[in-house]
């Protein structure tokens, strides 16, 4: 592996959002497409000569530093990108908050007294800050998409199985996919043609707004939505009609993903958990002891609706149809807020993510400051493999509305 | 994207594996771990500036050339290694049979009677006689490790998800896995050694043989499994015990793979298929059929079962231990065998492959003559993520045993 690595990194972490052992500057391989840009890969990202984290002190002491670069940093660096270290993930990535016991929680410098959201914590408050022009991160569950929404970034969840997971610590296999933040939509767009093809872009028909989804979020949303159906329709021709998701209640789509993916989670990390015995913040660790309890009988059943609701989301956007939907259910949540609010709000998040999680599909978060000031995303799901495709729209849609990062906020 | 292509092979392509459209060179990008090889991809992959074909020339005329590699051809050409063109694969990889109507059959060069397997059919012929060093091709239900074992091939089925989808033609994205063939075992190492990362890479603890899947296969198979058995014990001082793969019959497991993975199938292309028309070879255009009569109810009932399947076959292997089984039921089957017989094989055959299919789990194929002087090969089947380490394992093993292309054959 011909990288060359610093020790330190050339700036200050001034909002917390880099690990203790990430402190490091790797130099780009060659020049490319993305020379001159500068990133963050959130600890689960094997970099060659440092040990990942994963967000725990055990899971860092029980494992060696790795051999070699995960697929995606290796594919940034042989882009001309610059990698400047290794961010703060929520334990395991098991947690959309965003305040991890043992690193602290990143400061959200759009909204300071509030989460930046996680799992991709460090990476969002990384790139939000300018530290760093974008940041590797994950999305199972909304890792992402929650943090972009947050902290005010163009962020997204890309077609599961699209990107490499080669070096990458899993949570749950069947959902989990790679993906980037970046506070610039140039920037977004720019990483987006880096890393995928456009071979297959459709030629878009139409959207609809998932009105299910757009019922879990708090009102201050739907000024953000209307504006962007209003330009979808007005400015890019696309008719706008609304449906939900399914027949089926978000709230069923959400204990079905839980289902399923605390059921994966735990078959994935089991044999760890219980020879290694770490410390997990307790939500974390109530999550493990839930997901060992799932029954086979549980599992299969939620499978079952998984194969349903895949299929019933699919056949709404067919091969050229976007679908519209708010990020997150709310702004960034206060920092200290107690664990019934942050319960609650993560469980309605969890009906809005829960519908490209279990798709399978690719979701662009567009980033907004709602009418009280804090960051609000609205996003654009799209078909299997429509990532770059779905991407362009997003940020062409953003240029036309002002949306942040995009040359004029 | 840098490429130059030329408009032709530099040799002649004395085993039918190109496609008509796929007769084109492409030189590496830069220089690096792979210089001096050359490879050949399944017309899968996008390489950009040529059209994909799938195996279906209706699928040909109904797209677009790519105007990007795709991730894997991309990585490759920028480790230094040159693309020799595109080879037949079975209709959208439908089949493991290796006989597309369309363009024919490749020749097996060990058995030039019999069918090479497919569908990565052109690239097991181009790598089999020598013409590429390796080949790229998928492995969703077995399309890689059966032409792998027909052609007396190293070959594989990487770890789902781990490699990227990125700009291949889809069959079954809950199973599709990207893989490659070499007749060297050492060539198929190195590949591997470039896409795969090793800083997880298992301390092996001991072996078991999967007694319901040898059981699958015919006797010629016994003294090779017995052979490796032997090595992994006396060599390498791992352990080496029998069971089977669950409590549950192979044929459960088979149709079991068989609902799930046609159900995603048709998800998957139903719009281009009911849209274009194509014309598929009988035994392709039935699965097609049966695959849009399948109910919602049991591919729900199939999922459960994969559900459990998938959890009994991880609980197995564990983190170090590595399963011993079959690559395939039978040797490379005669060219114009009949329906029946061809069916019969299949079968028998999936009940061995659709182990790691649906676990989602690594699986190297070391390659032998059998005593009737046919290919035929033996499976180290590992954990997730382990692929690396299997392969350096396998390796290891074909040459203490002067398996095929270990510098002795």
């Amino acid at each position: 592996m011909n990288s060359s690595t610093t020790n330190a990194l050339p700036f200050e972490d001034t909002v917390g959002a880099w690990v203790p052992h990430g402190r490091f500057t790797v130099a780009p391989v060659s020049e490319g497409p993305l020379s001159g840009l500068t990133f963050a890969a959130k600890d689960l990202f094997d970099v060659a000569g440092h040990r990942t984290g994963a967000g725990n002190p055990t899971w860092l002491d029980t494992h060696a530093p790795a051999s070699a670069h995960s697929a995606l940093v290796a594919q940034l660096l042989g882009a001309g990108a610059t990698l400047h270290g290794k961010t703060i993930t929520d334990e395991l990535a098991y947690s959309i908050h965003g305040d991890n016991m043992h690193y602290g929680a990143p400061l959200n410098t759009r909204a300071p007294d509030r989460v930046t959201g996680g799992s991709s914590s460090g990476s969002a408050a990384a790139a939000a800050a300018g530290l760093v022009d974008f940041a590797l991160g994950t999305d199972t569950g909304g890792s992402t998409r929650v943090p972009g929404s947050y902290c005010g970034l163009w962020s997204l969840r890309t077609t599961h199985g699209l990107l490499s997971t080669e070096g990458v610590v899993p949570l749950s296999p069947l959902f989990d996919t790679m993906t980037w933040l970046a506070a610039d939509a140039d920037v977004f767009e720019r990483v987006g043609q880096t890393l995928l093809n456009d071979s297959n872009e459709p030629v878009w028909r139409d959207a609809v707004v998932l009105t299910d989804a757009c019922a879990q979020a708090e009102p201050l949303f739907a000024p953000l939505i209307d504006r962007v159906i209003d330009t979808l329709s007005t400015q890019f021709s696309l008719p706008v009609s609304y449906a939900p998701s399914s027949d089926t209640e978000l709230e069923i789509w959400r204990q079905t993903y839980i289902t399923v993916s605390a059921y994966d989670a735990w078959q994935t990390h089991k044999d760890w958990i219980t020879s290694a015995r770490p410390t997990f913040a307790e939500a974390i660790q109530g999550r493990w002891q839930a997901a060992a309890n799932i029954s086979v009988e549980a599992v299969e059943q939620a499978r079952s609706l998984e194969t349903k609701l895949k299929a019933q989301v699919r056949n709404v956007l067919g091969v050229n149809r976007i679908a519209i939907l708010p990020s997150a259910s709310s702004p960034a949540i206060e920092r200290g807020a107690d664990a019934a609010t942050v319960d609650a709000i993560r469980a309605s998040t969890f009906r809005i993510t829960s519908v490209a999680g279990l798709a399978g599909l690719p979701q662009v978060n567009i980033p907004f400051i709602a009418q009280n000031g804090l960051p609000a995303g609205v996003s654009l799901l799209g078909p299997a493999g429509s990532d770059l495709a779905l991407i362009r729209l997003a940020v062409a849609v953003g240029k036309k509305l002002n949306a942040l990062g995009c040359g004029h906020g």
